[in-house]
């Protein structure tokens, strides 16, 4: 989509590259154009009539615009150049590169080239036993401006997966004629903090089902060579959506992926329906690490302990590095750091393999996408530090160490099956109002609303961060103010009175909170309502509180980044919203810095310092049992139970 | 209305008094409850039908609830104890005290009554010249909690105005049936940050035609008695509207009112259609100041030097002060000082009276209440602080004592008359996203949005402070942000790359600036658009831009709680946004502590500093030249032009 164009008494130019390089795309003009691009008066959200508009010159020309009202025009382009490699031109200032560009395997033609071209492939090298495909087959969203500056990123993005040979595809298919409009999305792109709409979640349905049957045929191909095949989470990966029904029928051997922290490790180590996960760890064997003085050492252990708590949790079953080999042979204390890594993780992964840690509760993280986003929700472009978002994701990262059975679920997964809630023992909602991260206009939805209502009255755990259930409604800004207790002022509420400020510091939550409580970005005007426990209030914001509802437990938190201290908060918050303190002194440290993990039916438990001090702790075992340790810095020990 | 409750399995009790004091008010069951009251679920919205529903006992019990939705129950009441006598009661602990009740002047008989005891008192008290009336006949907004603590305070709020009689009346002429809805909002009570319903609109021009009408025949039978009538904006106010045009009908004599600061000020003395208004300064003689070791002198310097500023733009024509006189008579520097202001106010009054101040611009504040709301808006309990808006009230007090020409306009106005911009050089729209102040879903309104992108277009100003034009709706959650060149990050653009971040420190409008600036609460999330000029962001977050935008020019401020400093940076902008900079050397103060104002058809202009300590400072006069001066603390001085 082009930016907003403001028209004034004449006619109205739109250019439609505007703000995007040149490099990177070409508007189509060859299909169709009044079909398929929509000029839209965004005053008023209406589409303007093809015969009202033309094109020209790179410009589309509303002759009577409406004075005074903006207008987008949404166009279909070529990419001209695969924009990861043209990423990498611009990073690496490769001059005089030839451009290269993505293939569309979904055309019949270019599809027949392919399958023929990768038989030809596996015929020839005989010596390649995995094939490794980067990936199947379209680009996550990534558009440079004029100044090969990154203009938009959306490592979930599907805008560059479209094609009239596929939106033909896709009309037949659903029954209802495809607009721009259903991907444009107002230039939100459907972004993940956006609701998914009707329209665009069945387009998604169509390209997972269609990437699919087609990489299902490459790797029938593979397999018929008697090569595995392993796909690559990342680059071209729009459409496979490892955790959707349609990634099983791609037969996939593997999956690899880049490992950020913890919450990518799990977005890798819990994809089902593969023989093996693998994870590609940090730094990347490149010259901006390894140079003169550099210290690969270093970021190494900060990447590995901060995955490691994922990975105890769920492993992956490979581990691995990448770039240039050559690198590391003049950092022989990188190669002992990675040898002595190799040796805990064969350890680890012998010692957890084939079972489930203990888990404490059933979890479950509630938003508008549910499953296909999770370990990814809140993420903009893969572990890429957000302000906006570090203390919603800081709730991600901490769950994927810790000893709970995580699950995503969505508002339209309790919308079909309201069962789904039955055997939970805590919701977590977290993020801003009014995004699908909360729900927005699902609060409305009575059925819904009404179902997350009697889960907690019956005694469900819930947890709210940040504006959890934001939507302003029939008299709530926070729909379930009533079973939280606390409500968000935006000035609707501000000519009532607010004393329940008192601060409880001796609640079960807060006993291991011995330094200032962080919560990151907060959120403003949280207040508490009468009953409800505050248990941290600053400037007369309450960052956290508690709620006895009914027969079920509500915690608020305003945000939390991943620390361990946050951890071990939340950990404590999930056992009192579950009403089971009792647990608490169960495969436990009682420092927060130490984590306890039991593989209950490998007769294993491990203690493991995820800091870069030693410390010491008192560890409780399964039956309540207590061993005081000492722990080096990163140390991880393994007993038998 | 009640709060919120919960429905179980069973059936569901609403006690209709929890968390109100008896002591305040009474159920009234005497009229039909199935007619007047409403039972509300707040889960959908939706009335539930009176049969449905039942009373005993304090209590609605609904007996087959929908299971896990919220109910409401909006009753009417009896205010058995005045409030405001409640509350001087429990602030003086009164005890033994009998409960004055409100008469209810509206009803036939109470009226006939008023009258005649009105006739009466005036007959029977001929020493009497002034009678100041407290007031016409309805008391703003204040309810008790059950300990007797504030629990809800509206000075703007119509909610203690209602009753059968009343109502039915409203109904006959509307020629519509009354809901408790229209007043009750979801138990917002139509506070000023809602947008006034329609409904509630025709409510409130409703009571202030009756209002006028009942408060004229008590001002005429004043007059009859060759008395002048009076009227106390405060306590039982609500109706009268000083702002709107039934006012003019009433026929007062005088308006007196508390004055608070600036804005409090403007209050009384913009009130039209009165022979003339006073100003009941602080502190009031009471002994919570006036005690041994108290410091009258102080409060009332403060007090003084706060309102001169909008008294030297608009004076009042009396000041006074209220309280117990004897008081004072140990305090003989208070005396003195008072004495002092007299002084002060009487040469002051002199040299302003009768002509407008030289006012650079005409400036509007836009919002959804207009006029009706001037100078007040904000405003929770008349100058009451409020951490939640003191950033946008503060705009308003830096206008009230500004060599501007001010008006407060809504977005209804431009509707009916779109004209009504053509003359204005600057609009102001301050406040929270989705307020009243802002607009909200006017913003979806196309004529109304398009008038105003043209006014800036065609060379109007805007200055934009919080989240003005906020309310999300097609692509934009700044609704004016493709001519503000400023949006909010909400999530739905982070995948947006953003590189407006330089600063422009040499801006016209931050030349005064020497002091860092004070954006108070500040608004998070704000990002320029290419092109705006960032004058200062702070951790990535826009506090102060400025975008010329076709012929228009606009400023965005995230805050701007009232200091001398600010009230600069809100002149400098004013004059930008109007591209007058060339104004910016008349009638001026290098000095940002002291002002400036001429009244050329008097041949007189001031210069005032408005601190307590000396000052020095370079005077333009209207003709440019300058003048070297220094000032005493406080000091105003006069000179012939």
């Amino acid at each position: 989509m082009t930016g907003f164009y403001l028209a004034g008494e004449g006619p109205l130019h739109i250019p439609l590259m505007q703000g995007v390089s040149p490099e990177l795309m070409e508007p189509n003009t060859r299909d169709d154009i009044k079909r398929w691009w929509e000029v839209i008066d965004r005053s008023t959200g209406a589409v303007v009539p093809p015969d009202a508009w033309r094109y020209e010159d790179g410009q589309v020309i509303i002759d009577n615009p409406i004075p005074y009202h903006e207008y987008t025009v949404s166009f279909l382009a070529y990419l001209i150049w695969d924009p990861v490699h043209m990423y990498n031109a611009i990073i690496n200032n490769w001059e005089h590169e030839e451009h290269q560009i993505t293939f569309d395997v979904r055309q019949p033609k270019t599809r027949a080239f392919s399958m023929k071209r990768l038989d030809k492939f596996l015929t020839e090298n005989p010596h390649v036993d995995v094939v490794r495909f980067t990936t199947f087959f379209h680009q996550f969203t990534l558009v440079f401006d004029e100044l090969k500056r990154e203009k938009y990123v959306d490592w979930y993005g599907y805008s560059a997966s479209a094609s009239p040979y596929i939106l033909e595809q896709f009309e037949r298919e659903v029954g209802y004629p495809f607009r721009a409009e259903y991907i444009i999305d107002q230039g939100y792109y459907n972004n993940q903090y956006r609701l998914p709409s009707k329209e665009f979640s069945d387009f998604q349905a169509f390209q997972r089902r269609e990437v699919a049957k087609l990489a299902r045929e490459m790797v029938d191909i593979t397999h018929r060579h008697g090569k595995e095949a392993m796909m690559f989470l990342g680059d071209h990966w729009i459409g496979t959506e490892p955790f959707m029904p349609e990634f099983e029928q791609i037969g996939l051997d593997a999956v690899v992926g880049s490992v950020g922290n913890g919450s990518t490790l799990r977005l890798i180590s819990d994809i089902p329906h593969v023989k093996y996960t693998e994870g590609r760890f940090l730094p990347y064997f490149f010259p901006d690490t390894f140079y003169e003085g550099g210290d690969p050492v270093r970021e190494a252990k900060e990447n590995w302990v901060t995955a490691r708590r994922a990975i105890l949790r769920k492993p992956v079953d490979r581990i691995g590095y990448g770039g240039y080999l050559k690198l590391t042979l003049q950092f022989p204390d990188f190669l002992e750091y990675v040898k002595s890594v190799c040796d805990e993780f064969r350890l680890l992964y012998e010692n957890v393999q084939g079972t489930t840690p203990y888990c404490f509760l059933k979890v479950a993280v509630l938003n508008a996408w549910g499953q296909m986003r999770a370990w990814g929700c809140h993420m903009v472009h893969h572990a890429l530090y957000q302000k906006e978002n570090y203390s919603y994701a800081g709730v991600i990262e901490a769950l994927s160490g810790a000893p709970f059975d995580v699950h995503f679920i969505s508002f339209e997964d309790i919308k079909n099956n309201p069962a789904i809630l039955d055997d939970l023992d805590v919701i977590i909602n977290v993020g801003d109002a009014d995004t699908a991260h909360t729900g927005g206009i699902w609060w409305e939805d009575v059925e819904v609303a009404a179902r997350i209502r009697q889960y907690i009255a019956q005694g469900g755990g819930f947890i709210g961060v940040g504006e959890p259930a934001g939507h302003q409604y029939q008299g709530r800004y926070l729909q379930l103010a009533g079973l939280m207790g606390v409500e968000k002022e935006t000035g609707f509420t501000l000519n009532y009175d607010k004393y329940n400020w008192e601060e409880h510091k001796d609640h079960f939550i807060l006993a291991d909170a011995k330094e200032a409580l962080n919560f990151g970005e907060r959120k403003p005007g949280i207040y508490a309502l009468p009953g409800a426990q505050v248990l941290c209030a600053d400037n007369k914001e309450v960052q956290l509180a508690a709620n006895e509802c009914e027969k079920g437990r509500s915690v608020y938190i305003s945000g939390l980044p991943y620390d361990f201290n946050n951890a071990r908060l939340l950990h404590r918050a999930l056992l009192w919203a579950a009403r089971r303190e009792d647990l608490l002194h169960t495969w436990f440290s009682s420092n927060p810095n130490v984590d306890v993990h039991a593989y209950v039916k490998n007769g294993k438990y491990c203690v493991v310092n995820n800091t870069y001090e030693p410390q010491e702790t008192r560890v409780y075992r399964g039956d309540g049992s207590v061993m005081v340790l000492a722990l080096q810095a990163n140390e991880i020990k393994w007993y038998q139970i």
